[in-house]
């Protein structure tokens, strides 16, 4: 009787213990906002999870909004992601930060990012939250470095990777990951349709590189 | 013996009660950063409190860091103001939020700024802390409106004047005190020099005139 | 008989003398480009100019490309106007100058401005050709100098305003009469919609009103 | 005796006529202003003329002003080199076209850029003056292209070394040999100091490496 008893506890616990899923959300600006959408990257994600015959123990939020730059982050964590109680949160912005400096005057200087980007990883530490952190994917899709803002995207993009590593988060190298592609997959030096519609937003293929390596980090 | 006691401790609470001095903290930039200097306004109103014979009832408290944007402000606003539980709060901001998309591409735009200043309005009130806005100073002294951030200012002005009006807060109109000036005393239309060292630090007269014209409003 | 042929010789003058047209060319930017639609303000100039039975004195000739400035007309003034052997030059120019300093990071600088403007008046000088000038309209329609350009077109404008008085050549002083419109007509305070379409191109009123404003100039 | 005489000529001309010395007009922004300073880069380059025993044969000329672009060098490129009936003109402009999209909000767009560029071009090979242009040198000197400005740069210098090959102009590639410098002898990473005093401007080996850049495609 007794090992009965315990053969039927331990299956129990096999069929309920994986019911509870890790809630993911992700947080970032419209590249996210678009991510829900049926050929965004948050969608495409669920789909690469269900192939894996992971969905009981996924859930993925999107919480992106268009526009957004690291301190409107700060402004909107309690109400978009700390009050869902997420497992895992993954920041991905950036690409405001330094496209709006030409585009309306109104980007965020480096010092200033770092700030409002740590103090954002605190917000979630400080509540056990998983944090993974991201590299900001391009403006522009030329493989030379000769996109206007090229130089600021790879320095953001250093100060994310030293952010990574100070505070021991597990990285999504987003911008070496577009980099690499376009290497291969951009013969014509393109500004554009490679991997995004409009040199920052991204197409099916960008959308897809994306969840891919974001889910090899998440799965981890 | 028993009345003598009670009546000791009323006199007592008569003359101890005032001793109890409003706490207010001056949030702000450069401006505000200086103004705890020999020649700022935050010393100057010193003064008048004195001269007022009031300064048993008001400590001043500076918080102002250069460089500082609105969204500064509300990052900091936890560790700088609130862990000093201030009676009142002056927010004395904007000037970088316009002027730093000319300089360095990396100002505020108008929808954000009302964002963060609501939410930083938020912060004081939920703890019953009074609140008074100021509109920005000046971007140049030029008094017919070609000073090049005039435009901005005016409407940053505006916004404030309305945010005043939608949250019962009492208003300094530094901006409008600062024209009045310089249509008076500004007869050359010079850029700097009467109010400002450099078009927006403020001299003498400039540190005098904010002084004035936030004292008249606290201690109302 | 002598006196009989000389008599139709000076009727003759008389007649084919006011048959040798003034050539006005309009050289501009994106509001001139469109200046010759049938809306536009060389359209409907061409109406007023008709309808004081002038129709034979004047030929208008737009000179407009979309996105100039300053500089852009100094480059092509050999090409799009000294070719035309032109009487009078109207010179609308300077709302890009400003503008782009916000909305791609390439405006023109006030000293650099002047510098080619006195440059660009010195070419037709140099060939007897009568120069106008017209400061810049609008970038927004708000009328209390709220617009967030309002400041830089204000020094603009009185820069060509100066311009006009030291080479002593007619203005039209298009800021102003806007400004006076919107004034009387603008009771909401609107940002377009009362003389433009979107805060600086030309709605049906906007080209009326500079056609008004060049054509009292021109014909004195 | 006639022939002679006519003999003697001839061996006359054939020793006076390599003193005519070759005139070289340097035009460009404040480096090359700069660049007549004791340890300026033609100051330099004057010494290693000297070294190979070639002064009789060359004649350098300034033409820097600071703070210029494109098109400042179009607006004067009479007065201050076609004046100067130069053999040579040598084309170093670009960096300001650039910095002051970030720093004044008016630098120059790239086809803008590149109308001046070709406009200037052919003012100089009208009168058979032979043009060498030059690839824009830095503005920050960390070796890994996470310069603020480095796609910009790499572009503009893409669109250089076109002209050249349209043009059949010798190039004079300095920012390609600038990043060849740097990959050597900027182990750190560090922004200025290697080349440049202040990321832009050239220090003692900044000013010699373009010297030797220079010479080398000069003496040709």
């Amino acid at each position: 009787m007794k090992y009965a008893i315990l053969f039927a506890g331990i299956l129990l616990m096999a069929f309920t213990s994986p019911q509870k899923k890790k809630k993911v959300v992700f947080f970032g600006d419209s590249i996210t906002q678009a991510g829900v959408n049926p050929d965004g990257y948050i969608t495409k994600m669920d789909s690469l999870i269900k192939a894996e015959g992971q969905s009981a123990n996924y859930e993925l939020v999107g919480a992106g909004i268009s526009g957004n730059k690291i301190y409107d982050l700060y402004l909107r964590v309690e109400n978009d992601v700390l009050s869902k109680n997420p497992d895992v949160v993954v920041i991905y912005i950036g690409i405001n930060d330094v496209w709006h400096k030409a585009s309306s005057g109104t980007g965020t200087d480096l010092p200033k990012y770092i700030q409002f980007y740590k103090a954002l990883i605190k917000k979630f530490t400080d509540k056990n939250i998983k944090v993974i952190v991201c590299t900001p994917t391009v403006i522009g899709e030329r493989n030379d470095n000769s996109n206007q803002q090229d130089g600021d995207l790879n320095q953001y993009s250093k100060v994310i990777r030293s952010l990574a590593d100070e505070f021991k988060l597990p990285l999504v190298d987003l911008r070496n990951a577009f980099a690499g592609y376009l290497q291969k997959n951009n013969p014509k030096n393109e500004e554009k349709g490679i991997l995004t519609t409009d040199r920052v937003h991204l197409n099916n293929a960008g959308n897809l590189l994306v969840a891919q390596e974001m889910w090899k980090v998440i799965k981890q």
